[in-house]
């Protein structure tokens, strides 16, 4: 049986909740948003695997094509995202500096993503968005101080992430990489959540990122310089995660700031991440209007 | 008259919000939660003024002593964060850097702050509690890329912050200030907030930051390197601002890190960030339990 494939979609003009099927869509939030009211509170509840258990016999209520697909977690309380994770990565700064000892952490606003299949913007301040494939771990039993070896067990879901990048904002001051980061949609985060059940899922699986067809970032994650257990342990040394919380891992090397000249993503590019059991993240490129 | 102080709070295990009145608190969430469950919802609907002005005549339903500050609003969509922004702070740093061009940005999540009267918390992590006294503009009227002429509108109060500090924690890793930043309960915002109504309310106000009574900072907002309508303008360039944001925008030289040798925050000290026209923003200091 394939894995249960859960999304958050906007339907005439309302935020929805649901499970994909074949090519359907079997509406969750209309049986329980009373309960939960987004998949957040599904995540909280520690009810993702009994709720894709109850409704594996259920058909699709509406066609894939009546939604448009929104980030999984609406409104996480917290998106954190690692910097520099993949070997190879940390030589790419070419600043003389050995591979760090902790994780570089920066933040994303949840308005800075747009969901599947819809167009990441290029804004008119800068032409240099550029791609960053990378996986998602998202939290469901919270904590502080989580110790690595239990860490594993406080994934609840994994989805992919295109941590699309204003790079020359990145340096745009002093310290701080935020405002490249945070360009309204110039992210996206999708398409689904895939219930986490198992360790094979993540330990050595492959990421790929393509630009029309071209493979330009591939790695696996059994390469990852920070795992995913060091991951949940460093994060949750200094916050307290909370169910829902939403962890963006590192992207491999080959972002198009690498290239030379540089290559950035135009309108009509098409960007695909994917990593394997988990799916294929699709956006296009568009200018802001 | 004085100006009008409105206040979150927790009474009895429950989250409400109110005005401060001589030594009592008129209860706002009792008469109008159902309309705004809120501050930010108050703001949202450009009432704050009104409210006070209708809630003037009212007398306390209790006494101050009966609540916990919280901080003022509870659950922003963001809480920006400006560094480097009074002169000499970009000296301080000793890398021979001219002054920034553009603001230096991070982000805390509003779990790494407390609320006036609360113990900032030292973790076990470090002894490297620090102290940043900050102004605090809340936003009123969202929008992006806004006009630095039309910036100023766009506030709809003001407040204080200690942007409390694990510095060792800020250059932990590679890149980005995030960890240092966001220790649980290290900062406060607050006591209260002021509605603005007024350029000269921050114009050139003092800002003064005491430890134990000592002056540890002091300086005055017309010396900002960035200006707030700078730090408006240049913050919707790449994120849509909303109703309720936070902006804590700068310290001026003087935190513990910079004497030497430091002189750390340690449990039962007492921190004061003041400002003229804003008020007294008290913490004391306690180990993490």
């Amino acid at each position: 049986m394939s894995r249960p494939r859960f999304i958050s979609f906007t339907r005439n003009g309302a935020l929805g909740y649901g499970l994909l099927v074949d090519h359907g869509v079997v509406d969750l939030s209309g049986r329980h948003g009373k309960r939960w009211p987004s998949l957040r509170e599904v995540i909280g509840d520690g009810a993702l695997l009994s709720l894709a258990e109850e409704s594996a016999a259920l058909s699709a209520d509406f066609p894939v094509e009546d939604i448009r697909y929104e980030i999984p977690v609406p409104a996480p309380e917290k998106i954190i995202c690692v910097g520099v994770n993949f070997p190879d990565r940390n030589e790419e700064y070419k600043d003389g500096q050995a591979a760090p000892s902790n994780p570089s952490l920066f933040i994303r606003f949840p308005r800075s993503f747009t969901g599947h299949g819809q167009a990441l913007l290029r804004p008119p301040e800068s032409p240099q968005l550029d791609y960053e494939g990378e996986i998602v771990i998202v939290i469901g039993k919270g904590g502080r101080r989580i110790a690595q070896s239990e860490a594993i067990e406080h994934i609840a879901a994994l989805s992919l992430c295109n941590e699309g990048t204003i790079r020359d904002w990145v340096r745009h001051a002093k310290f701080n990489v935020t405002q490249g980061k945070n360009f309204d949609r110039t992210g996206s985060i999708g398409p689904w959540l895939i219930p986490y059940t198992d360790e094979s899922q993540l330990a050595d699986i492959k990421l790929e990122t393509r630009v029309n067809g071209d493979v330009r970032q591939q790695d696996r994650t059994s390469r990852m310089i920070f795992s995913f257990r060091k991951i949940i342990n460093y994060i949750s040394t200094f916050t307290t995660l909370v169910p829902g919380d939403v962890i963006v891992t590192g992207t491999p090397t080959g972002a198009g700031a690498r290239f030379d000249p540089p290559i950035w993503l135009k309108p009509g590019d098409v960007v695909e991440v994917e990593a394997e059991g988990i799916g294929v993240l699709r956006n296009t490129i568009a200018d802001e209007v």
